[in-house]
């Protein structure tokens, strides 16, 4: 199990990195909603393989099958199911990873655990089955989008050492889409890119930070014991590859400030189903759940595991043994990880609305 | 809904802070695990109020009553309730707020949500709901100390700006509770005691990092995609009161590593059903599996919202207003958080674990 | 696990016949719902044992204790939590059961699954366990007359093989409850009470079938697949203890019919939000939906397991031996029953009315 | 939502009857298992259209496509992915049904609940969704198979009022596949074949019973609340197109008997791990827990709604007509059914083996 996610807008994937396809079934989306099928393709680019210098090579051009549950482009509320071809595959790249355990990969406990492993390449663990979450997540946004004109931003905050300085008021799609890097500041980004490419030359590679805001949230959005939103956020972002960290409002920082200093007055609210702040260290969330200021959330991606350099490490007999890798692979996965991170962020946001709406809206 | 957590070792909670009790059913826990009663209500005396200088005087003994799924001390399989009376009511205390929203607390979000609010208190927002947590957990850390040997180290890392410094290696549950703000190193404790203590007097309050080590882990724990053990545990953690952040291994540090760095090396392990790592950047999870090292995590409070200072805000009808809170309330959640970090920790190990073998344990 | 049921209106019980107490935790019921506590009550007093001289005679005054999630009497939408004292336990009335297993009881299997087993009674198979079940049964019967007038009727139809007369159309629930058999033609009422009189008498037992008719049903309710109307139905009462087969419609007998017999002819419906047919052999669902007509449902229980007659069994040793039950028991279930089915039926059609909302009624 | 089924061992199926293809996703299978592909077409060829006189002339060959889960025949225990193509699409037959409503048929509630249908055909209401059913029951099959020899036997027991005499104890594949109506019974099963095809010269339908016998089953599966065994079977059974009726063991006509005629007597047993009895009146279930002894079940079918006679109905403007069906359909949909309820057992059972395997067999 393990494969799905959501209660009732609830995504179930599917597919190795090098089986014969990759795929979703998104169920449980509301019907007559007109989907625009360009901007699913347009997020499976934002993340497809091969999209620019600092990207991994394979070339894949991800192009979107959608099986069934749509009529003339309008959903019909029953599951769709959409899938996406392997094509560029080369497993004689991972011909000697198969037993070899590369460090900080998932290759040594899926052997443990399955006792068996996908032909080559991550199987599972590979970014290639967040294919599904992209597709499911592009329709979630326009949801959310159609409903409550709801909008999910996200960018590189930083990579490696190499902050970055965004105005959140004014950030925008074509803002962070306009580097390869996809960090709204521009001069950051150039640092940013000539980094990862140093260490790509250098067969190394880093990680960094990726922010995510989310503006005209409905409030009402969470619940209060276990299913607090942000609690759903952090397993839908924690479940991306290669994450290590997650932050709602003040995060980290925060924990260094007085209550005093912390806490976000209230101040009278022209939409009387929203709240609103003075300040947002809530980052959009009270008490499990939104009040309709924005949502602020940052997440942390360690380096990719996968290096062009020796390391030591075992095979699955327990042998010690040194390996240097061969496959292609992302030096820095945050410019492609940026539309996994909306698209999840979209998804436990459509599942929390219509969850909201079952609950709460029903008795006036 | 949302007051029911795991898959298959499920405990679902109830109760208001001012209701007539609080509780706990955990159900799907094996049979003929013998449980030591003592070792609960040891659990539920750590995190009771009233316990300290540093924690809110409300007065609850917080004494468990198990209604259910023993026989003499040992489980029979079927659902285990308990519930603790509350008695300590003080709904006077809080007569003006319930009108009034506290500025970052859940008072208004439940008030858009729902409509209308439990009597007085923090409703379900309280952290006395989380007695049924930590009831649960009890269960689960004697299961996993049963199967495993499996031990949970939860301990008070940082109070504001006062960091500890502990030894992992030699961490033990005598030690962290050697004093009142459960901080190993017993030097920066006593800066963290007064550091509470002084803020209290101000009316002020703080918030910090609980640490949580997990030693003796089974590995092939988690699953590939959505249901990834540090996604798991991310979930179980910002599911808890007043938490924003949560970081497993390396975390938001470790980004600023090249992955030839973060990496951690594989040497041969003693032990064929784990995997032996140099460094523990991964915090004992790769690919979404725990791998037999320890698991490493780290959690941020907030300061509590509830403070007595005056502070700015808006009433029910929208309406600008400066309140000064009365209730009894927490100077710092965290030494009293330290039982409940261990205890949604080991119900979701108690859950990963059964769910693996369920699946990965039954063809040989 | 197995103590839930619902996904969004979802009903966790609890509770061994011999324990503390029995209960249940009713979690997603929409706030803002006034609940009428009398009528809770009046459908426990309707399952409790003792009510009449065909019942056991064991003696629980059953009083529902409401823990959690009202506030004078009206839903906050967080988990209402109610329980039952258990009082009139004689566990010596058990004592030679423990070990030996009482055919087509649920003694054998407990032991097998568990291998330990409550101390006395049936533990979790006891009846006592449906306390939970009527008590949330009786909320959602309040939530469903509130908001489309929904009715639920059950009635014993027959008994062993007396049978009954009734006119659906005119059914109400003081016809119901005018004997204690519950069995609104009165005649035949007459003689399945002397029926079963005369089977307790004997030491032996009877069962027959209860019949459910739900009026006002919103269309809609159901879904295309899986989670069809008519199966969670059919999974709801199969829950029950003794129940032997389910009846949608026509159900067995309607397989006698062609399909230009057995089809229901659609006709012009006075209400744009329901489809009127001039027969029900559908009872009410087409394609897992509620149309809008009547849903109409049989049940079969089959006589009561335990007797006072001798019978040839085995104890848990594996060695065969002759028992003769002492425990209170009932002679016949059925009357005790129809609350149960009531209140799963209930739980049900709240459970799909909140999924339909959630999904369909969204996006207008 | 509502396509997906089982808690661990889960299935979830996607797919309209005239879009591009259906198929499923089989999540939760163990690693390790040797799956032989054959056994899946050949189910997937048993309830195939077009396969025999008396089904519809629909010409698909149904072939399956793995696209993910196995590597060279061996389960991964990753999400399993199958489809078939849709090819024998006539949407023109159905081109005046779009907006006429079929008697008996999903047409009218679908327009009710979604406010939108597929292009044609019945949508999710057709017999195509059940191809990923059978795709995963036959794998289900494998499993049960191979880990306790369990063998799953459903055939045609009636058709209209033609009955069958089998003999249980001597039942087989090949005897329940020599005849093209699928019952053991070779006189009945040349009339129930000649009734078929009277029927469906006239343009009319008819319906039956299918029995099902599990033998080898495993004691212990099931749980004792609302996932009793036969709850969940009822279930799974009631979730098939055209179904009515469910009974476990023995039924409607159990209700008839006393209790001291309906009990089955424990009798020692030669393997520990299960019950013996003399008879079988619980069906291989007591206390919603299989006992080992063969779980029989019945589930009644009703004539296929969709027939080539005149009938009354509305149109979706609620107008009154009267329509005649031109589609190709099934003159009784029993003989394609049987590998369907086969399928269905098969899940339930590998669902309740991994349960069972999690909470009971964790603790020796």
């Amino acid at each position: 199990m393990s494969s799905s996610f959501g209660k009732i807008f609830r995504v179930t994937t599917f597919g190795e990195s090098h089986g014969g396809a990759v795929g979703v079934i998104l169920d449980g989306c509301p019907p007559k909603l007109r989907i625009n099928l360009d901007l699913i393709q347009n997020e499976l680019d934002r993340r497809r393989p091969g999209q620019s210098q600092i990207t991994t090579p394979r070339n894949e051009d991800d192009k979107i099958e959608i099986l069934s549950g749509l009529k003339e482009g309008v959903t019909l509320g029953t599951p769709i199911a959409m899938l996406v071809r392997n094509k560029d595959q080369k497993p004689s790249d991972y011909e000697n990873l198969e037993q070899v355990f590369r460090p900080s990969h998932a290759d040594g406990t899926y052997h443990l655990k399955y006792g068996i492993q996908a032909a080559s390449g991550g199987g599972r663990a590979s970014a290639r089955e967040t294919i599904g979450r992209v597709a499911a997540g592009a329709i979630a946004k326009q949801f959310l989008k159609k409903l409550f004109n709801t909008e999910i931003f996200s960018w590189v905050k930083r990579i490696h050492d190499i902050d970055s300085n965004v105005d959140k008021d004014r950030i925008s799609l074509s803002q962070i889409d306009a580097n390869i890097v996809r960090c709204p500041d521009e001069k950051a980004a150039l640092k940013m890119i000539e980094r990862i490419r140093e260490l790509q030359k250098d067969g190394d590679s880093c990680g960094g930070v990726i922010q995510c805001l989310v503006k005209n949230v409905p409030s009402g959005l969470g619940m209060p014991v276990f299913d607090k939103l942000e609690a759903d956020l952090a397993k839908a972002l924690m479940s991306l590859p290669a994450t290590k960290g997650f932050e709602i409002g003040s995060g980290f920082l925060g924990t260094y400030l007085k209550g005093s200093e912390h806490n976000d007055p209230f101040i009278k609210s022209n939409d009387i189903n929203k709240l609103k702040t003075i300040s947002n260290n809530s980052g959009g969330i009270q008490g499990g759940i939104s009040n309709g200021e924005s949502i602020d959330m940052k997440v942390a991606f360690k380096p990719t595991a996968t290096i062009g350099k020796e390391q030591q490490t075992v095979n699955a007999d327990g042998r010690e043994v040194v390996m240097k890798a061969k496959g292609r692979h992302d030096p820095c996965v945050l410019p492609r990880a940026v539309p996994m991170v909306d698209s999840m962020v979209a998804i436990v946001l459509a599942d929390h609305l219509l969850l909201n709406h079952a609950q709460c809206d029903i008795i006036k």
